[in-house]
């Protein structure tokens, strides 16, 4: 049998660049991280600001424009969304006939990669109608969400409301009763926190499918299917079903069930991150939600083993909790499904695909790195009766 | 109004690399592209061997094997192939009910990404699972495009072969009658010329997805994307569109034509590569095969144009055709419609994507460059109503 010879060692090569750690890819005005200070910024403001200050609606206005709106332009981004959250009937009917088993990721790529069908404005480059297209998108993204989780528990599909915030109105579509002013806030409050964070892998691959010069629906429909990844988004479900985990033991002890899974060697969700190497200011702004949720609630059992968990990481690996640890109980006392929310990550990081999005079909320049070939070069043919 | 200043000057940052030129990012048994002597390899092997000696089933095993089938596996791979070309009954209502107008590119996106609403196997790491994904994927990619393009031309659907070449069950597909052994053999070389090309943006892409460690299906839907646009895989069907814009006018003059984009500074596609500084192999084997085509249908104006064209671009410009210049004629004396040419280059592609996707699952690190903040951190919070 013919078989190429590896002739490279490759340790010889230390100029792979192998995650394209540290390289710096872009430029661009929609935010910085600093993992040194762990310090967040969108669009010139720090992520403590906005929490405080903000909506998950002025926070898409300042990443798509660079600046904060005027209340006449709030006003008008908010029309404008609520006006774009019905599907189009072939979504819908997709939606309704999808296998009931398939992940909530899946199917929303599926269904966001299906709104391109009837654009049937072709002009990719156009700023004003990637705008338009953005618009369309965020409102959507909520809309499909909501419709899955109804149609795979058997119940009927609730239509949007065309008022009321993007929080508001998902809440209302997968409960199917109005949520209360509490609720809405701390999931707007999430929505902002997961908005947009430097050159995470989604948003990435978002920008590297517009360097070709595709569509919206193709970048964003890559980076839902980036997003869903347990190295990425998908690490808040993988957080959730670690503590139910824990919690159906006989006898639940979170500190020696992480020291048992380090022991293993087995990966823990929620801790560590590629930038952080401090304390990610998401994960405080979300350990506090969590808290304030259990107090009301009085399940405080998951905010103990959550901190504990997070004091053993921190004590044996040094590691600290990342957005994804506290998100998962955050979502969970709120009453949501765990694998769920890799999909409300996304309802939230479409702001930020959308904006890098066009801010690299502003200046692109397509993506095209390199890799070194590993295999001999050239070998001679065999007949394929002498193999 | 609220605006953050620039406060960096981006020429004082030459370390940003901007479309990760030249940056290695993997190492690879896949493919090389050596664009100073325009030398491709695939697994080891000179591209001019294996479009003299082998066929696109070959290639397939080649790349996901890194090495040559014997016989009884050339022939297991063929029977895998065969046995999954048949569609879902979801995805075949989705395509018949699709917006006629939709770019076929799209619909083959949202096909793909549905497929995995079927996978109930949700260990997306394992290699034996992904071998299998692949097969699948790559069998029913050919049924998706020929369906879609017989439901927009309002005509039956052809439900695929359980025998035959990838090439030949397409043709038959696609055109309703079963190709000669010609054709279906001048297919298959295209297909072997496009499987596989280094570190390409769609292959990247699968990768940057891939990194995630989220599922093929998600890689694909992603890579697809990628490739759909016109400085990518949609640059064959800007070139046939260019021929067609030729031939529409009173008196065509290739020459004059070409002089005459460039004096407006307008794109002339299917020309110039990033890494291809001579000619590309590729565009060889498609002009041989496009001559001969020509040649035997009388239609030889349309090549004749080409190659004045190209002339005239390497007078003028030093620049080489690439392989999406001669792709859009073979296809069209093929008589293929020219906004099909970019799936028929994904038919091919998948095959370089999923030996890529499992390569990657096989060794991985997270896909996270850096980027660099150009706006002022931490501004003041402006109340809205002073804005």
């Amino acid at each position: 049998m013919t078989t190429a010879t590896k002739e490279i060692d490759l340790s010889q090569y230390p100029y792979i660049n192998k995650g394209l750690e540290g390289i710096v890819a872009f430029s661009t005005n929609k935010s910085n991280v600093d993992g040194q200070i762990g310090e967040l910024i969108y669009g010139g403001y720090n992520i403590n600001t906005l929490a405080e200050k903000s909506t998950f609606e002025e926070v898409c206005f300042l990443l798509w424009e660079d600046r904060l709106p005027t209340q006449t332009e709030l006003d008008e981004l908010k029309a404008a969304l609520q006006a774009n959250r019905e599907l189009p009937e072939l979504v819908l009917n997709y939606i309704s006939n999808a296998n009931k088993k398939a992940e909530p990721m899946s199917v929303l790529r599926t269904a966001v990669s299906m709104l391109a069908d009837f654009d049937e404005n072709f002009d990719f480059k156009s700023h004003d109608e990637n705008y338009r297209r953005s618009i369309e998108i965020t409102a959507k993204i909520p809309t499909i969400i909501a419709a899955f989780d109804r149609v795979r528990n058997g119940k009927e599909i609730v239509a949007p409301l065309h008022t009321g915030s993007t929080s508001f109105n998902f809440l209302y579509m997968l409960n199917g009763i109005e949520p209360g002013e509490k609720a809405e806030k701390m999931l707007d409050l999430c929505l902002i926190l997961h908005a947009e964070h430097g050159m995470n892998a989604s948003t990435f691959t978002a920008r590297a499918v517009c360097s070709t010069e595709a569509d919206i629906y193709s970048a964003v429909t890559g980076a839902l299917g980036s997003l869903k990844g347990p190295l990425h988004g998908g690490a808040n479900t993988a957080v959730m079903n670690l503590l139910l985990q824990l919690q159906k033991q006989p006898n639940p002890d979170p500190v020696q069930f992480v020291k048992d899974k380090l022991a293993r060697k087995e990966k823990i969700s929620g801790f560590g991150h590629r930038v952080y190497k401090t304390l990610d200011p998401r994960a405080s702004h979300l350990q506090k939600l969590s808290k304030a949720l259990a107090e009301e609630t009085g399940h405080i059992e998951l905010y103990n083993w959550s901190v504990a968990m997070m004091e053993t990481m921190k004590a044996e690996k040094d590691i600290n909790a990342n957005v994804d640890f506290f998100s998962a109980t955050v979502y969970y006392s709120m009453g949501i499904m765990p694998d769920l929310y890799t999909a409300i990550f996304a309802l939230s990081r479409i702001s930020g695909w959308a904006a890098h999005y066009m801010e690299q079909m502003e200046n692109n320049r397509l993506i095209r790195p390199k890799s070194l070939f590993t295999l001999e070069k050239n070998m001679d043919w065999t007949p394929i009766e002498n193999r």
